[in-house]
Formats: C-alpha cells, sequence, structure tokens
C-alpha cells in the first residue's frame, strides 16, 4: 500500500470554474495533486544541499590553493580525499533529494514503466483505440474496442443493477444537444472557462495553470539547488493555482519568465476559454446550442414531472447514464482527461428538513479510508473510518449523504477496485460552492496519482432554485399537513392612488420599497403611522428619504391557515466518471507472472462481472472430434447467454491460455474428449475436469456470481496437467 | 390487418441525400409514402365526378328556365326530384373519392384518433418528455423518462443478446464528436444536405420538397374537383419528389405559386442545408468537427485494427450502440423525425467473392411480408415469400444479407412488433447508390403509415475504399492462398527522360495517359511500336494526339507468383433506428378495454422481455401485515433482478392493477396474506396463488422466458376473485 499523504488546495486545472460553476463533474478535471512532503524533511535536505554544496566549494579552493603552494603529495591527496568524501556527501543528499520531489518512494520510474506496460496491453489488445487514427487521431478522443467497449456495458450494467434497481430510482435519457438558455440557468455558459494564453506568434494555446504548474513542478524536482525559500514558494503557488485570478496567473507567468513551451515565444495574457462545444440548432443559425457539459441539468429541468411520477412524494432520486462533452485546450493523461466521455449521475432530492436515510443502517458498519478537511489542513494521513461514526459525528452531513458515500464504496469495490487505493476524500472550503453543504470525492490511486473517478455532493436547493427563476416555472415539493396549521402572516397593502399622487413618477420604487420591507421594518413604520400620524422612510432604488403617511399604506398580521409548506429540495448528487472507473480498474487488475523475468505475461484479474469474455473454448488440438465438442459448448454458453470466444487456432494451449488471461478473461474451456472437457481458471490455473452438458451452466453459475471457483474446485475432479499453462 | 399497398418512389425528404449519400441511414428519413391507389378506381370516379357535377349544372340550370317560364308545379318538382337524386349521386361519388384520397379505407380519423391515445398515454405516463419542457422544448428533441428509458434499455439489452453476442461482433464506441476529414471522405460534408427555401421576408425556414409535397397533398385530398389529368400530375410530383434537382424544385414551386404556409410571403430559391450539427474541436477555432451523422464511419475507419484482433480473417462483424446527430430544417412527426437519436449499426465484412452465410438455413425457412422492387413498380401488394427461396431466385442479392433480412425479423418480432404490420422492401433503382448491391427496409405500419425502422444495405466496398483513398491507409483485406499462383502481369515503364525532352512542360501528362492505358491498348501500342516503331497516342488530359516512338515508353508483360490476393471487402450493414422502432412497438402494444365506451382502459401489452417494469407489488389493503409482505418480496425480486414498483396507496386494486396496466406490467402481485400471495396476468387478468418465498423465483422466470404464464397457469391453483379488476 503506497502511504496516504496529506495534501493543501490542489492544482486543478479549472480556475473559477469550481466557484463559480461548482458542480462536482468539474471536480473530475484535477489529476495530479501535489503532494506536500513532510516538509522539515525536504527543508533541511536543501539546507544540507545548499551547505554541502558551500563545503565542496570551498574545500575545492582549498585543494587548488594546496596545488598552487606546490604543498607536499600527503597533503594534497589528503585534502582531495576529504573533498570526494564531501561530494559524495552532497551526492547522497541530492539522491534523498530527488527521490522526495519525484514521488516520495524513488519509485516513479517504476511507476512509469507499469503504466506503460498497461497502456501497451491495452492498446494492443484494443481495450481502446485513439480515435480516427487512420486520420493522425484528434486529442482526447478515444474508441473504445471491443474488449473496452464490453467492460465498459458491464460497467454500466451493474451500476444499473446497484443503484438505479437497488433504490427504484427514476433514469431518464436526454439529448446530448442542449439550447444556450438552460445552461444559461444553471451558469456554465458564463462560467465554465479555463484560463488560457496564445503563443503570440503562432497563436498555439496552452491552459495558463497548466504552464505556471509545470513550471513550479520542474523547479522543484529538477533544480536540486533551489533555496528552501524559493522551494516554499513554488509549492505555495501549486497549492494556490486553483484560487488565483486571471490577472494573479498572469503576473506570475511574467515574473517567472514562462515562455510557450514549443517555441519560446512570449505568451499574450490568460483569458478565459468555454470548455463547452457549441453548435446552432436549426438552420436559421439563430438558436445557439452546446453540447452539455454534464447529464444533470436533463434531470434538474424534468423535476416537475419526475416529482408527479413519484407520486408527488419525496424522496426519490433520477439517474441518468450519457455522453457529456468538454472542449479541453489540450487534453493531456490519456484516458483520463478526454473530450467527450460517459457520466453516470444520480440526484436524490430530498426534504432539506430531514435528510435521514432509511437503509442508512445497511452501510453503517463499512469502514474504509477516509480524509476530512480537517486531517487535510493539519497534513495528516486519510485514515480507516467507520461511516456510522462518521456521519453521527458530523464528518459527513447527514445520512443521506453517508449512505451513498456508503454504496459508492461497495460499488466499486465490487468492480476490482483495491479497497486500499480508494479513499473519500472532503472537499476543503475553498473547493466548494458556497451553497454546498458537504462533498466527497471517491479518489481511485493509480499511476497518475490520486484520481477523482466520483463526485458526491450535497448541493442543497441551488439547481433548482436556478431554474426556477430562469424559466418561471416553480420547482418545488409541498409537505401536507395533516391537520391545517395557523400562522400569522404580515400584510403590506400600499395605497397606490395617494402614493401615485404624492410621488408621481417615483410611485412605483416607493410601492417596491413598502412591499420589500422585512417584518421589523413593517412593524416599527405601523407603530409610527399609529403614533405619528407619518413616518421617514428610505427608498433604496430612489436614493432618498420619503415620507410616507397613515393613510398611504396599511400595514397588519392577519392570522391564516395554511394546509402544506412548499420548498425548494435539496439534491444529493453522486456523479461518476465511467471512464476514469474504467481505467483505474484497468490499473489495479493488471498484474504480470512468468517463469523469468524475461517472459512475463500479462493478466488482467477482472472479477467474472466485469470480464468482456467470460470464457474461452479451445479444442486442445486440431482434431475434428474436440472441434466439434467446442463448437457445442459455444452453442450452449451462447445459449445461457455467456459471452465467450472460441479459439481454433493450432497455437499451443500455453500461448492461448496467455492470449485470453491478457483480456482478462476467467475461465477457459479446453475440449480434450467427447464427453468431459477441462475448466481452467485463470489467476490460480487451477483446472477441473467437467461433463460437456454441464459446463455452460457452471461458467454461467460462476459468471452470475452464484458460485465461486471454491465451489467449483470443491465439487468436481482436479485436472493435473498443470504443464498446461507452460506449453 | 391493412390492405398493403403498391407504391412508387417516395416523397422520402432527403432529395440529393440518396444520390449522393446513399447510406441506408437516410432512408430513416422517408416516412409516409403515397400509396398509389388502384388508379382506375380514383381516375374514373374523378370523371365520373366532373361529369356529374356538370350534369348537376345543366338540371339546375333546367329548374331555374322552367321556374323563370313559369312551368306546372307538377314539372318543376319532377326536375327538382330529379336535380336532388343527381346530387345526391355526386355526393355519393364524393364520399367515395374522399375516402380513397384519404387513405383507402376512410379510416383516417379513427387512425388520428388512435395516436391521440397512444401519444397521450405515453406523455402522461412520461415514456417521452419534450425536452427542456419548461423552456418551452426544441423541435425535434425528447427525453426518455423513467418506462421509455427502461423501455429503450430493454430492447437495446436484446440487440446486444441477439446479435452481437449471437455472431460474436466486435463491439466498439466511438465518440460523436468527429473531425471534418473523416465525413469528407464518407461524403457527408458536401452531401448530406436537405434542400431549403427561406421566407423572403421573415427568413423562416422550410424544406422545400415538405412545401411541395404539402401542396401536391392537399390538392389531391381535398379538392375533389381536380381533373383527373391534374391529379396525376400532382401523384406524378410525389412519386419523383426524391429525385428532382434544386431547380426542379423551385420551378415547381414557382409554378404552382406555392408561398410561405405561415405568413403568405413568397420564398427564396432551394438551396442546400447541410444536415450535420457543426462545431469546432479544441480552442483554436481552426478544427472542424461535426457530431456524427451515424455512427458507421467509426467502425469503417477503425477497419484495419478490427480485421487483425479477429486474427485477419473475414467474415467478421463489428457493431456499435450510439447516438447520431442530424439538424433537421423542420422536424415534424413526433417521435419519428429527431435531431438526435439512437443509432444501433452493424458492419459484417465480406469477401465479395463469397456472399454465403454458414448459418443462413437456421433463418432460410422463414416466411413473411416481403415487396421486391418488381412488385412495386406493378403496382402489386407486398406477399408473403419464403426467406431462403427469395435468396435463391435472387430477389435478394445473397446469403448473407439474406441471413440478416431473417435475423431482423426475428428480432423486430421477439420485440412485440405485429407479423402482419412489418415488411421487407427493397430499394427501387433510383433509391440505391450506384455501387449499392442491393438494400431492403424493415418497415413497419403505424398511424404515420409505412416507417422504415431498419436498413439492409449491401454497400460493396464503397466505405472502406473511400477512408483508404483520403487517409492513405489501406484497408483491405488479405486471402492467402495455400500454393503461389503464377498471374501474367502488365509493365509499362515510360522512359522519363525522352519524355521530357519531347514534351518538356506536357511529359507529366503523358507519363500519366500511358501508365493508365488498358491491357488492350497496351497490348496494340506495343505491336505498333514495334512493327513501325512509332505510335500516334491520345492524351486526355491535353486534349492532343502526340506520338510516341519505340525508344520512349517499354511494355512488356511478366509472369509474377503471387501468394495472395488483397482486396478490399464488402460490407453489409443493417441498421437499425432505435428510436423509431420503440414509436412502432408503442403503437403495435396499446389496446383500450373496459366495461363499457366511457370507461375505457389503456393497456400495452409487452412482452416481459421489452416491458419498463416486470412487476408490481401491491398490499391488498394498507394493512401492516400485508405491508411487511409486500417489502419482503420486494427484496427478493430485488436480489433476483427483476425490477418492479410497490404501489402502499389505499387506492383499490382495481384502479392499482389500471395504472400498471398504462406502463405496460406484465404482473402484479397483490400480498392479501402472509404465507400466500397472487399473481395477475396482465392481458387475461388471471390470477395464480402461489407462496411468498416461491413468487420471486417464478416471476424471474416469467420474464427471462423460462416459463410461460401457460406453465403458471398449469402448475398452481387459480384465484377466483375475478372482479379485482372491477373494483
Amino acid at each position: 500500500m503506497r502511504s496516504v499523504v496529506a495534501r493543501f488546495s490542489s492544482s486543478s486545472p479549472s480556475i473559477g470554474r469550481h466557484s463559480s460553476i461548482p458542480r462536482l463533474l468539474s471536480r473530475f478535471l484535477s489529476l495530479h495533486r501535489l503532494a506536500p512532503m513532510a516538509a522539515p524533511s525536504e527543508e533541511s535536505l536543501r539546507k544540507a544541499l545548499a551547505d554541502k554544496q558551500a563545503a565542496v566549494d570551498s574545500r575545492g579552493n582549498a585543494v587548488r590553493a594546496l596545488k598552487a603552494a606546490k604543498a607536499s603529495k600527503p597533503e594534497i591527496d589528503a585534502a582531495i580525499e576529504a573533498l570526494n568524501s564531501l561530494k559524495l556527501e552532497k551526492s547522497s543528499i541530492e539522491q534523498q533529494l530527488q527521490a522526495i520531489v519525484r514521488g516520495g518512494d524513488g519509485s516513479s520510474l517504476s511507476r512509469e514503466e507499469f503504466r506503460q506496460a498497461v497502456v501497451n496491453t491495452l492498446e494492443r489488445r484494443l481495450f481502446y483505440i485513439p480515435s480516427f487514427k487512420i486520420y493522425r487521431g484528434v486529442a482526447g478522443l478515444y474508441d473504445y474496442g471491443p474488449p473496452g467497449c464490453a467492460v465498459k456495458a458491464n460497467v454500466l450494467s451493474f451500476w444499473r443493477q446497484h443503484f438505479v434497481l437497488e433504490e427504484n430510482m427514476l433514469e431518464v435519457d436526454c439529448p446530448c444537444v442542449t439550447p444556450e438558455i438552460v445552461l444559461k440557468a444553471s451558469g456554465h455558459v458564463d462560467k465554465f472557462t479555463d484560463l488560457m494564453v496564445k503563443d503570440e506568434k503562432t497563436g498555439t494555446c496552452y491552459r495558463a495553470d497548466h504552464l505556471l504548474k509545470d513550471f513550479c513542478n520542474e523547479k522543484l524536482q529538477k533544480d536540486l539547488t533551489l533555496s528552501a525559500e524559493k522551494a516554499a514558494e513554488f509549492k505555495h503557488v501549486l497549492a494556490t493555482l486553483d484560487d488565483l485570478s486571471a490577472d494573479e496567473l498572469g503576473a506570475k507567468i511574467k515574473e517567472y519568465g514562462i515562455v510557450a513551451p514549443d517555441t519560446k515565444n512570449p505568451l499574450s495574457d490568460p483569458y478565459p476559454f468555454n470548455l463547452m462545444f457549441q453548435t446552432s440548432i436549426g438552420p436559421s443559425g439563430l438558436l445557439r446550442g452546446f453540447m452539455r457539459p454534464e447529464t444533470a441539468q436533463g434531470i434538474f429541468v424534468n423535476f416537475k414531472d419526475l416529482y408527479y411520477y413519484n407520486g408527488n412524494r419525496l424522496p426519490f432520486a433520477a439517474a441518468q447514464i450519457g455522453q457529456a462533452f468538454r472542449n479541453e485546450i489540450s487534453p493531456r493523461q490519456g484516458l483520463l482527461r478526454v473530450r467527450e466521455f460517459t457520466l453516470a449521475e444520480i440526484e436524490h432530492f430530498v426534504d432539506p428538513e430531514d435528510k435521514s436515510h432509511p437503509k442508512f443502517q445497511e452501510v453503517a458498519d463499512l469502514e474504509f479510508l477516509m480524509f476530512p478537511r480537517e486531517q487535510q489542513m493539519s497534513g495528516q494521513s486519510a485514515t480507516k473510518m467507520c461511516l456510522g461514526e462518521a456521519v453521527s459525528k458530523g464528518t459527513v452531513n447527514n445520512e443521506t449523504l453517508g449512505y451513498f458515500i456508503g454504496r459508492v464504496y461497495l460499488f466499486l469495490t465490487h468492480l476490482g477496485i483495491d479497497k486500499e487505493r480508494l479513499r473519500f476524500r472532503q472537499h476543503l472550503a475553498n473547493e466548494m460552492a458556497h451553497y454546498a453543504a458537504d462533498c466527497w470525492d471517491a479518489e481511485i490511486e493509480c499511476s497518475y496519482g490520486w484520481i477523482e473517478c466520483v463526485g458526491i455532493a450535497d448541493r442543497s436547493a441551488y439547481d433548482l432554485r436556478a431554474h426556477t427563476e430562469k424559466s418561471g416555472v416553480a420547482l418545488v415539493a409541498a409537505e401536507k399537513f395533516t391537520q391545517p396549521r395557523e400562522v400569522e402572516k404580515l400584510v403590506i397593502t400600499p395605497n397606490k392612488k395617494e402614493l401615485g399622487q404624492a410621488f408621481s413618477r417615483s410611485q412605483k420604487n416607493v410601492v417596491e420599497a413598502l412591499e420589500a420591507m422585512t417584518e421589523e421594518e413593517a412593524m416599527k413604520m405601523k407603530a409610527a403611522l399609529e403614533s405619528k400620524g407619518a413616518d421617514e422612510f428610505l427608498v433604496c432604488t430612489l436614493g432618498e428619504t420619503v415620507t410616507i403617511k397613515a393613510s398611504m399604506v396599511k400595514i397588519s398580521k392577519e392570522k391564516k391557515k395554511e394546509h402544506q409548506r412548499v420548498f425548494t429540495p435539496s439534491v444529493i448528487e453522486p456523479s461518476f466518471g465511467i471512464g476514469r472507473i474504467i481505467y483505474c480498474l484497468y490499473e489495479h487488475s493488471f498484474y504480470r507472472r512468468g517463469k523469468n523475468k524475461e517472459e512475463q505475461l500479462n493478466v488482467f484479474r477482472f472479477p467474472p462481472l466485469v470480464a468482456p469474455i467470460k470464457c474461452t473454448v479451445f479444442p486442445l488440438i486440431q482434431k475434428p472430434e474436440y472441434e466439434a465438442v467446442a463448437q457445442r459448448i459455444s452453442k450452449l454458453l451462447t445459449a445461457a447467454g455467456v459471452s465467450h470466444i472460441i479459439d481454433m487456432s493450432g497455437n499451443t494451449i500455453g500461448k492461448r491460455y496467455a492470449r485470453t488471461d491478457e483480456l482478462g478473461v476467467p475461465f477457459a474451456i479446453t475440449a480434450d474428449s467427447e464427453s468431459d472437457v477441462t475448466i481452467r481458471e485463470r489467476d490460480s490455473k487451477d483446472q477441473v475436469r467437467i461433463s460437456v452438458d454441464e459446463v455452460a451452466l457452471v461458467v454461467k453459475g460462476l459468471t452470475d456470481g452464484q458460485r465461486t471457483w471454491a465451489d467449483i474446485w470443491a465439487a468436481y475432479p482436479h485436472h493435473s496437467s498443470a504443464s498446461a499453462d507452460d506449453e
């Protein structure tokens, strides 16, 4: 297990996006976060290195001086030996420092190698393909090839089962093409931007924060002579990258003399670039549209219908799986930052006054890595916590949020995500929108660092209110009282005629100001009018004080019976970046094995649930009887709905096993007689013998999760030809 | 069953699209086709009507003349009676004519009513929702609400099972955002257009062919005084609408004096409007992109990788499910013509020299309505044909195409499409691309007429060749010979130096022309050069004849050994418009029943495979014990993976049944004791009693297709409370 380190605010790429469009989705963007090291150690090393360098310099001068003074050989030799020993010490400090700045444990190279091995296997076996490859591709667009497509379908089907079916969620399917007004209301048109700079000569575009981040990282990692002070400054910049305005970012770029990486040309000032793909709906060119940047808005605008569909009852959840689009300025990091991706989003609507969850007890005992705000701020690590305790102590804001955190944990670990490399990190105050009650990200560690794969946020009533305001359609819920409740209500009735006579053209402003009084203000005026017959009144929109007479307004408190409470529901939103989850799953499932270092074979240890193909069928050798058996088994598997492939090639069984291990196929059936066959399990390489008639149903049971390999191992005779794998 | 009528070419909306981008997909567009009536009958009626009108007129004049002449009352009365009888005859002819021009059987009104009933139910129960409704929507964009979304997921999951899994197809998943070059190669950038006219004053856009079509239809249907000649002319226009050029269409619009329907303003000349949604990829604004108009191109550009993945063997099929986009000028007809839709496409690659299919025998005995080209041309109807015969007689071009026609038939009928309202219509010569070998559309009849829902085309090598040419990457397959074959090859070697001296600047043209000679031309030249030492040679690109001397070119035939045959595979493409299939399924599944005409209840008779929810669970009355049983059953159903809802409302059982019938839920469980419950089947309304522990597995078996209701009816005690439905 890798050590889990504390971190400050992020080097997330979404300047301005968090504060202004604080949808969790935008959190998917931040990938690499700087892991601030145990600071004294790095600082002391930088100091020690500087000291040692000074010592080396001075000892070098001393040696030169001795030589110049023609000192005795033993004297010079002793001085040189001292110099060399100093150099050795310096180099040792350098190595320690290097290890720290490059990833904590000096394993950065092997992490790169590991990623290369995974990615090579994925590309070679067509788990994914750079899109439009024959036309040299487009950055940030990838195809899922056959096994990748099957993995994705399996993940989505499990998502439906685990969330939609389990909770009776209302699934919807909305278009990607979205008219401007919807995204204007949500804030995306104005705020869904990244800051961009242009090469002033060639016009090439770069993300401003990327350039600054790269510059700081490069300095920190490569320039070991950096003073501790300067190092601290660069770290501070990285930690606050998200909070920098366009001007501040521009100033830093100027200060550090950062130029275009490819040409060394000067750069423009940073300016916002909207990340939505824009288009035009219909032939007139007048209706601006965008490709949706998330699926959630389609749910929000349908709230009224969905609430009705649910019998006008809260809570309920709606869900949507679909494509989302983001016109990244310069996509990096392969499958983790792409321009088109599949999201699976849930919007769970609750009464803001009751966020309990009836099924919370089902997840309350779960224990996993949690990383609350306080621990991050105080430089501690994520620790295992019990979810029930986290909610009862108030670390997690409410039961419903906690319930979804637990369900997400179960979802990801069922898929095969390693529990030890999965943590739930709470958003820091500056990451979260002002209206949000609480946000947690499920982060998965892979070779790129800790990656946000699922965001789970309590977004309060923000989204429904925004669309209510823009559309004029009230997106609200009502709680019917069993007994009508009596409430006292303030009633302000301006006498428009008198006010008109008194204030002529300013009448409208005065009326509005009167109607807008708070209860306290109104009651004070009522008292004044009753005692003095008039009151002085500041009309803000006019910027002047007017005299209101008793005849001009009637203020009273009236008792009313209310039969219901009308309110805007809160929404709790778990939002899943499917592509990111799948990529992390690839890394967590990948391993190599073999007789020796040279002959390593690649394996994906996908659980049957995820495996793109559940089973392979081989005739042991190219013999018509065996081939017929293989064909028969294939038919039975198809009838049972088990996805499989037949490999009739003349390759050795060992080669054929290796080929399917690389696709993560959990079971292989080898036809070596007309009555019985063997099934081999991928990771143990164990084999059992089983009758031809039975084999399809056994594999179906294994892949459905009805039976485990241990059950099969206990029930059927073992096959001892252990050498098959080595053929 | 509705009568199946012959028809000529279509009033399809895709002028120019068929001939220039003849992808089957574009066929999805053509909806309403004119059904040319048994022509003599309509023609004779029009003639009879005109004659009768003349007789009425002349008899009317006679009556007036008698009155003017103050003829005797009996005389006048007799004349009036004769006039009235003539008028009656005329009106009878009018009615017959009206019945014919409005849809053959005079049922057009009830068809409208039927559609309204279906659509009202679909909208009320949120099968679909006009997208962004609170913002007054966008034409041609629809959301699938919860039941619609579930139906769609079920249809797609069955599609995967029936096609992808059954045939071991290679499924891929490519992005919607597509760079221009790909769609330039496919022809969409230049040719994927509809002809548009603009209101010259307001700028409102219309589809030119729609206006012309509406004008002709209106005339034919409403103007009963139309002469038979004029009627024939309008019908001809409708039949040839697809073939009209922009100029011809413009001329017709002028000739008929067609104006903007809303304002009566004059219209512009027709001009092409590209139907793709355009966007820009990346921040520079320099890389033009489009939202894909079909998913097929993503497969074609990956051919090389997929062929390799398949072990460099043919045939194999790739498949893709995904969104496609079409910026319609003015979408009409609800869910049938939309701007964003889900396609499921298969590209089956075969050796053009061998289009047999090993599994064809499995579908050869199927019999269903087929509508070959000849039958359409000769005005006959579609007839039931045996698929095996259709292929052996050459009506269907080849076995592979035939195999897919059969598989599509099985797919659609399994979903619940009515066999009698499903036909396979062959494309007419003028509908098909010049390169296409054969095309058939699966058309489903609904209230809008016969709708193309699946296109099945043999597109030959067109697509792969287009991308090979544009990308420079050879998208080819190779057949390895077991023995190398000796072939004689023509070799033409121009002597560029001599040609340069002789023709200086024209040298390039001459060299190219020489190299482009056919074998026959080359051998003739070789003979001439050998006998006369020179030959006259026409260089087309220069437009002149030059003299070629023996020294200027070497022509020979050389024997070569070839180890393989390299060729561009043919592609057979079944392409499914999922939304259209689902809409037709709604119409075919809908019926009403009830005690009397006033109390009609809506039912969708979805097969369990398709039903959005498989089962409902009701406590008979609001009683804690029954509610506990219902909750327990719900848990068991969730564990068994059966999608269901609980209805705890205090409504009568009858009302609750009616509510779920309207969603097409096939089974309802009513908890009326703590040990046993009843299951009710939707269409028969029959009920059986079954134990609480067993009920979830029984429903699972029913919805998986492992058991039928008849099995259950035979195995369990019947429940006699037949009145439940009427409560």
